[in-house]
């Protein structure tokens, strides 16, 4: 089969033909059609986990068929028995075992779903990472309900999409935040109530006009996480699922005890918020916000636009039939 | 009657002949027998509350007798319908209203509640305010379970000796700190597992060695707050109910949320906390650490030793007969 191979810290990922991995007992072997980067895997790519043996396989998203049956796979894997975090046999498809940038990949079998039939093969592979981080953030975690303002922080961000489009099919009213205005027109042309640039210095005059946060899904931490509590209504949560801003500085801990403040850690989800990720996703129809697609033997392009950040929604490889 | 008043910002309390406050319907007189200091009152003497008028009568932990049944005073009035958080109306007996510092007190009859039959007077007054707090942030709050590990943070702190006789009561693994060996030693001798000395720059190696924290209990922020993340296991809780060490600095997003954890403020407690709590303390025949008892008249001497910060346990004033 053909495959795209990670040789080595920092350099670009290459088709290579390869055998297949062998198919244990209880696992299935999917045909993949369509797969979908993810930030980790430019991270991967960048050599910045611990334990990377090469030359491996990367890609953590993907849909394909078993027979004739479309499937999109679970890449979280081996949970664990605690539904409040990962277990330390927890781990994600395609590092350190051989992901989804191939055209065979195996798993256990209780890793794959079917793909709702109105989404295509690439709409399937843009879900399951971003989707399922963004199920459990806003609603396992989060406890979102109908009516709350939901802030979402960084709106461009592919878990964001997700958090946005979560809320507002469940009757959140959606506040958004980006660096860039164009952005905040965006989200605010698609549904948002109002949008914040965390580079003008006015946006706390907007926060204070909102009437409060229930609820912030923030992906970046730094500065803006701690500036926030301030705009926090009583009972208030705060899912942080990412830190590309950095360590948040100056948290006063006086709003978070005086207003019974949540602030809450969460990654991927367990298999349940999978399922229920995928039951939510089919009864409001959604269907993921795709950038551009690219061929499997041309991955190098692909990790290039994502490195670059410019992209609006997933970035797509297409994987020809073998 | 007699009552302690505050007629000013810095000025020492004193005694004073005056009327008691009309009783309306609904409400209870309660004729005080013992009352106890918190660091509350001590900022209210500082006037670093909003929104104080003098003169007034201080003090929010109170017991004393209805009739002749004995009874203790929860403090914490017009909660409000949410559990998840105080609501706009909620205050504190004690200020802005006239408190327990006086021969007799006005409260809502929902706010009395009797004394359990083993304790004293004093031991009943140095209950409430505290007591409350410690058993919000332990249980309602921390989730604790039994045979989890808590660490209970500034262990010489009013909440935070509460918090550690609950958990052993409970059966959890306590652990606790201290900038004080002595206090750590004492703690261990009461039947904490073992203790910190924040101070010192080994405390990391003894957190290594504990297994990791399932929930803290802090009344601090500060840096340490920020640092004991790294020992916390997955799932773990940390609960803040106060900041004598002021901002949590650098507080890392990543550790937060792949261990997704929970960091969760705390303040006072419900009605249904408190009756819990007094229903805990009953059936496990808790009582009180008491440090010295004085007159209501020498109120201000009493104030002056909570300000040294040096007593352990509950500051009494004990109330004469009118």
């Amino acid at each position: 089969m053909l495959a795209l191979r990670l040789n080595g810290k920092d350099r670009d990922p290459v088709p290579e033909r390869m055998d297949p991995d062998p198919v244990p007992d209880g696992w299935v072997e999917v045909r993949l059609r369509a797969a979908a980067l993810n930030h980790r895997d430019v991270w991967i790519r960048q050599g910045l986990y611990a334990g990377i043996r090469y030359p491996f396989t990367p890609g953590s998203d993907g849909a394909g068929y078993i027979g004739n049956d479309p499937v999109l796979i679970n890449p979280g894997m081996d949970w664990g028995s605690n539904p409040a975090a990962q277990g330390a046999g927890f781990h994600i498809l395609g590092m350190p075992s051989n992901g989804t940038f191939a055209q065979r990949v195996s798993v256990p079998a209780s890793q794959v779903y079917p793909v709702p039939a109105y989404l295509s093969m690439e709409e399937a592979a843009a879900i399951p990472l971003a989707g399922v981080t963004a199920f459990r953030a806003l609603f396992t975690r989060g406890r979102a309900r109908p009516g709350e303002r939901v802030l979402v922080t960084g709106i461009g961000g592919g878990v964001a999409q997700w958090v946005f489009r979560f809320g507002l099919a469940a009757g959140m009213e959606i506040w958004v935040t980006s660096g860039d205005d164009g952005k905040i027109r965006e989200a605010v042309q698609r549904g948002a109530a109002a949008g914040m640039n965390y580079k003008n210095e006015q946006w706390p005059e907007l926060a204070r006009t909102s009437g409060g946060f229930d609820l912030v899904v923030d992906g970046a931490g730094g500065p803006f996480a701690a500036a926030i509590l301030k705009y926090m209504n009583p009972g208030g949560r705060i899912v942080v699922y990412g830190g590309t801003a950095g360590a948040v500085e100056k948290w006063l801990p006086q709003p978070l005890f005086w207003k019974q403040l949540d602030i809450l850690g969460s990654t991927m989800g367990t298999p349940e918020d999978f399922e229920a990720m995928m039951a939510f996703i089919s009864t409001h129809r959604i269907a993921p916000v795709l950038d551009q697609f690219f061929p499997l033997e041309k991955g190098a392009d692909a990790y290039h636009r994502m490195a670059l950040g410019a992209q609006t929604g997933k970035i797509i490889l297409q994987i020809p039939d073998e």
